[in-house]
């Protein structure tokens, strides 16, 4: 494929006014004269186009011109696709313009593990006129809402939420239950893992930070150990990611809440379940956790831009004591007008809206039914793994990630490179490997609100990219995937 | 897990207060007052949801409650789909209700083969507030939605449009070209090509349907047969539909054109394009085509109730001296106002909102590259049907259709309760064999805004559809599929 | 400020490219780096501006260029609006382009009588993705919306509808009940009236024309006397507008029933209900009405796009042996098929989503409630009229209309000049004086989703609009207006 | 009509099988079958609704229904509307329900000072599906609208932006330039300023906080003599609240900036402009604002959920030094990403699919038009309070706010009754008096996306709700708007 030919399908892109050229080629205008206005018009686009770029972008935009001009001659030769991302309207039209960017025919595929495909529903309920926060009307939504969080945490404690990312309800989690030079300890199984880590150093906190292979998830023996090291109790907060949005692993929380009984340890136990609330199974009471913190843009089905606390007895009375500084996160100040269904700061109302259809689509459907389905269809996406004879990320069996599986290129292979293959080709967007695993790893996200044939699509995306970038696979990838599926009903586990 | 428990989450669909059973199945309440209050709540909701059954429905809905329970202990011992039409809750409840069905998780695959996956963007276009229709707001938008139809109908001519189906584009075609008794030549090749000849039968004209099997399109020897024989050219009109949807069969039309030409008969041709128009080569001008009809929701991509004629000026002629009474669908009234902009009553204005956004992504991706996309497409549909052994209804290479592929079924298998189990398992919609071939053909839609991963699923979703319905296929379709779709570049057609 | 300012605004609109300079003006760039790249930016962007009408649009924009600068010194003494409509972008962008009109703050007030404000709860409803409409899931829906059509109807007899307009449902009343040269009794009372009458015309129908002075309604004496006159019968149908939308005036239908039953004739009774529907009592069985029938566009508060027949046994009857030919419009094909909630060809499926939704919000609010507010807004209407010193079209109190209120402009001041006055200084649409009233009236529609505010809104616009276009009135409107809206509790009436 | 009536009507919010009994009473049933089935359907809903009460809410739903039945009698004799916020169907109906509520008709006027009336193309917008934030194309909409705040901000400077309320962007301000301890000279001139500063105490700052009546805004004197007493520089930064929401107060940040300099003092000057920010000019750059912070869901015509930090070289300089400890709203994390249009955590990708679209909004308006149409608006709305006799908060006409109105309620009255009032009868929320107005004052809030005849239509809500809460004005007040907005256009200021 001439990596050069893109650029052209650019120029259309950049004034309207291209657009006939390309419309003559189908349909030759009925007289000439129409011929010459055409022709007018193309010559005035590119003068201002030339002009236009010259002044709004500078150098390098100019560059593309030429470049395109150079492939030009090329392009009537070779077959391929026209758009990529350096072609993208966006990327030189100006700042303010709403041009709608060039259509991409069918559905876009979001198949990173998160933000996932919100539904159009939800989307629909979020396009609601903005209310007064300060309402009887939105008192009834905030109760609603926080209401409905508690049955998705599985918790009768409270859960409150900002107008913020997973990264926000990190910090929560830290600055309202600890104090500064206060030791946790945290583990580096992935990516986010290590990010929560950072965060609590940027906070002042002292981490002891236990090293791991990303292959595995956080080892419930490991806790045992180093609480049971730790006999004066320095130890104020263990940090474990349920659902390691970076590798595909999960950490078994019920042996570890073990752990720590048996370590006899008062240490909290913090959770983030950012990419695991709602998709996989979470009981916050039950299992006796701390501080469950996640996001809205993941299982929940929601656009980015809330972060959530699911908060104990035991979390609620350290933070009484706990000393570093906080504001926009205080449990506290949130708590009383929680109570009431409002909130100490104006929320994110339209987002609250899409909340509250997003839980009624998960009471819906029944919570059992939504972690049994991401099962189904995670043993499918491990299946065409398998199939293709290429290695899942995670190690253990027992923590293989039912919301997204993590894929090892063959050595010598790119896999970012296949990434893009599949963008441009198929318009899918998949996972990018992180931190130690970029280039190394891609990942294939398969939870929100997914079904069996958006991943038969997704899977035969992925074994067709691989093929056109050269990676070394066997093809019965989509074949062992739709085995798996068609041999387990959707909703009896 | 209980396997009894997916018949109660049929009840669940019923009431709304049965949601807390299943929730608290995944999540026991912390204590026990809540434990009896959820008790309670489902107690109250039977109660309130027998007399409630008993009330408004009668005993049909009862029964259903019954069948239900009948039918529960054999589900447990079959996998499947627990969500089925006679528990879907529009069914019984009042209404009026706007109570959202229950949620199936992911994207409706809507493979049927029109109305077409409307695309977001078009969705939000026509979300936009109602507009005078008599505002020079509203002006500028006419024009440009007639404009932009004359590109896509290829034609310098003016295109007319209704609010009204393809049915109401086909009375059109025939009130505004012909008199009562006036002979029309029509070709019995489809469903839709018998009830064009139906409608033209109801409005008073002497139809000559000639027979076909099916399975092709309308002859053009056999057009040149028929009109030669014709000596006093009592025929008025050939109607011939472009691509039959019944069938998954396109006709020639530019020999049909040649063959009447070569017969030097005067009449008229009228095409209907309902599902070829923007989706399949279709040259008004050059074609010399004198009444093209469509409608909005197929290769447009908008939903249904948009009717269209593009008129030549033969057609025009002919209109000024047709007897057939009209006046909703009279070209001569609407031709005035529309080169203003204008329409002689109100126009559907948000579907032309939509509509305007339609003709943007097309213009967008250029039709050359959308006929060239749905030629790739379809292509890949076949060589899955071929892959499973089964034969495609079109019995000509050189009239497949681009746009859908109907598929016999093998003798002594229903395609319709092969559907129902897509349906049931996959959430997909497939369309129906009609008429003569109701129950024997099943067709894909693969049309309007459709991309490569999307029929991927599609396909997948056969595959699978057909094993779980018990239907003897050999498997390769998919992988077969899958190489027609990676040995073809998207956009050289 | 810089009064040459405007004038640079205009400009802004013709390209996106002279924003800059605009937000230059508020904020001078902090470096003369970028003062350079803005004037070159500006450059090109005229040029670009320049050749781009030149060769786009052809000597018509250049003269809007040239009148718009030979009007720019005038501007600068006058006060006003600077956007108007020989310089909004879509007159002179090719008809393709999306780019968004240029923004006017604040919501548009669309007070013609129809289409009316549709909810955006409603649009919303209708952006649902399209469904297949042969699915059970259809079923569910086109029964629920002919369902809630008969309680509208205020009717247990069938309901059909078209994707169609007003105009459409006129035409589907004759159509099914007549047959060629039957001969109809109707009213010239206003310019609606006058329409459908000429519809029959064109449909073949012998159109007994009574003349009217478009102040008042139908006469139900004149109706006796003229039924009594036809001692053959050969009247086969009279037909009456409910609500004149052209004049603001409703006709008394239980007393035009009466004198039929009087004059003991047997003839038809069929009434257009397009703009009273769902915002006027409309009792189609009470009433004994043959055919009442409506569009989607006003009470329903959808956009247009639905046509309606409300059918009696009798005019069922009557369909049996009417022999006008019909096949898109025909309520036999249409009723078989709506029974079990489906139709005989692709209906308007997403308005059909929003007809949903609309009806719901009637139920929700209670049709009492609903025509008791339309009474409460018309009387604070009027009596803003009353308080400028204007006459209300309408002459007869029992005759006026809930749902617009016709204004006689003082003779000399053209109502026409008056509504762009509204229109470019207030963003709101007044409806027009049509036919006959041409430039003599204008029409303040208050129907549909409408309330107390919203009119107080529009009255104030009304009465500044009078002002500033030099009508001589009291200023006394609004107040009036308050003091109506005030002394009625919004419910009891 | 039954004056009894609207109690049902306030049952029939409780469960959706009541409304039949009102559709009753406007059209009897045809037969009695259905009349005894409405019965029994009632009976049922009925016991259904009593169960449901007492199991779903407890005792104090069963409080409102009694306290509901007791009022009856008194409703009967009062007139106003029947829907309080205590019968309202969220209160009661389980929190997963989104059985929307009852249907007001119209649009709510939502007059409260922010969040303001969200435009629906801004809500359209928001609708697209998310995308991958790590994409190009993502990329190119980062740039976009941070690019476009540059520019509404009026500053050549970074800006950076948070999935945060404005109480984000306080914290964000003092964490990234202060470290603990440090001295900050703030203003009690209203809730806000005093809210900031508490902020800044929850923080560990020392707030030195200078008293005010909130009847005026920062006094540039103040300031400086404050910096000029502070000759050891302990003050670190002034925070001024540019214009204050809780009294309709603006600061004279330009001579604030004056005072600074004449004192010669080094303190940051930290600029709430929550309010202000895309109605009032600001200008970050020119006028050397430290830290310029803002919200989305005022000026910007957004839902709330976006906090900004525009950023001065010396405040970046600052932060480098800064010790309080900060990780979620560090200015240096987010800079790196957002140079190429990216993010250090997943944003709020929907709530900038808005802001691309509200930003090209201002820039088609033009800034200084929108600055000129909020002044025009003030104006007039301040008319109609001195109109009514009335006094406005703010006791200088050089520090009147042009986005909100505050208005002393006469002394014993309620102006949270009155408002009550307001929004029971007109369906129009005001805002209430904060802190020590509480009750004493009511704000109009005529900011973000509004125009002449929203404010006519919200005067005449507010003329008229005083009359009848029986707070003795004179009448005069929507006249005098009207001759305000009448006399000056819209655009020449």
């Amino acid at each position: 494929m001439d990596h050069r030919q893109p650029v052209y399908s650019g120029l259309l892109v950049i004034h309207p006014a291209f657009t006939p050229a390309t419309a003559r080629s189908a349909a030759p205008p009925a007289d000439k004269s129409q011929s010459k206005r055409l022709k007018r018009l193309s010559l005035c686009a590119f003068v201002s186009f030339v002009f236009f770029v010259r002044s709004a972008e500078g150098a390098s935009a100019l560059n593309v011109v030429s470049s395109f001009r150079r492939s030009s001659a090329k392009r009537n030769h070779v077959s391929g696709c026209r758009l990529n991302k350096s072609t993208r309207a966006e990327d030189w039209l100006p700042p303010w313009s709403t041009i709608p960017t060039m259509h991409r025919s069918g559905r876009h595929f979001l198949q990173i593990p998160g933000p996932t495909n919100t539904p159009d529903r939800v989307l629909r309920a979020m396009a609601q006129p903005t209310i007064d926060h300060r309402s009887a009307e939105f008192a009834a939504l905030g109760r609603s809402v926080l209401a409905g969080l508690q049955r998705i945490f599985q918790t009768s404690q409270p859960v409150v939420m900002y107008p913020a990312s997973g990264t926000g309800a990190w910090e929560a989690s830290l600055v309202n239950t600890l104090s500064p030079g206060d030791r946790v300890l945290a583990f580096d199984i992935g990516e986010f893992s290590r990010g929560w880590a950072e965060v609590a150093r940027r906070l002042g906190l002292d981490v002891d930070l236990v090293e791991g292979d990303w292959r595995h998830g956080v080892d419930p023996d490991t806790v045992e150990a180093r609480l049971r090291e730790d006999r004066g109790h320095r130890i104020r907060a263990v940090l474990v990611v349920h659902n390691e949005t970076s590798t595909g692993v999960t950490s078994r929380v019920p042996e570890i809440r073990q752990a720590i009984d048996r370590a006899g340890h008062p240490a909290l136990l913090l959770v983030d379940a950012v990419s695991s609330l709602g998709s996989i199974d979470l009981r916050h009471d039950e299992w006796r956790i701390d501080v469950t913190l996640s996001g809205s843009q993941k299982g929940l089905m929601l656009p980015p831009g809330l972060g959530f606390n699911a908060i104990s007895d035991k979390a609620l009375a350290a933070s009484r004591s706990a000393r570093l500084p906080r504001s926009y996160f205080s449990w506290e100040l949130m708590l009383g007008p929680n109570a009431t269904g409002f909130f100490p700061y104006t929320p994110a109302t339209n987002l609250l809206f899409g909340l509250r259809e997003a839980l009624a689509m998960l009471d819906e459907e029944g919570l059992a039914h939504v972690f049994a389905r991401h099962h189904r269809l995670a043993a499918a996406a491990r299946a065409a793994v398998t199939g293709w004879g290429l290695e899942i990320a995670c190690a253990r069996e027992d923590e293989y990630s039912p919301v997204l599986t993590a894929v090892m290129m063959p050595p010598g292979h790119d896999a970012d490179r296949f990434r893009a293959v599949v963008l441009e080709r198929f318009n899918m967007s998949l996972g990018a490997g992180l931190g130690r695993f970029k280039g190394r790893v891609f990942r294939i996200g398969h939870l929100g609100d997914f079904n069996d044939l958006m991943l038969a699509g997704t899977l035969c995306g992925v074994e067709m990219g691989l093929a056109l970038a050269g990676v070394p696979v066997s093809r019965g990838g989509v074949q062992a995937a739709l085995t798996s599926l068609s041999s387990v009903a959707p909703i009896v586990q």
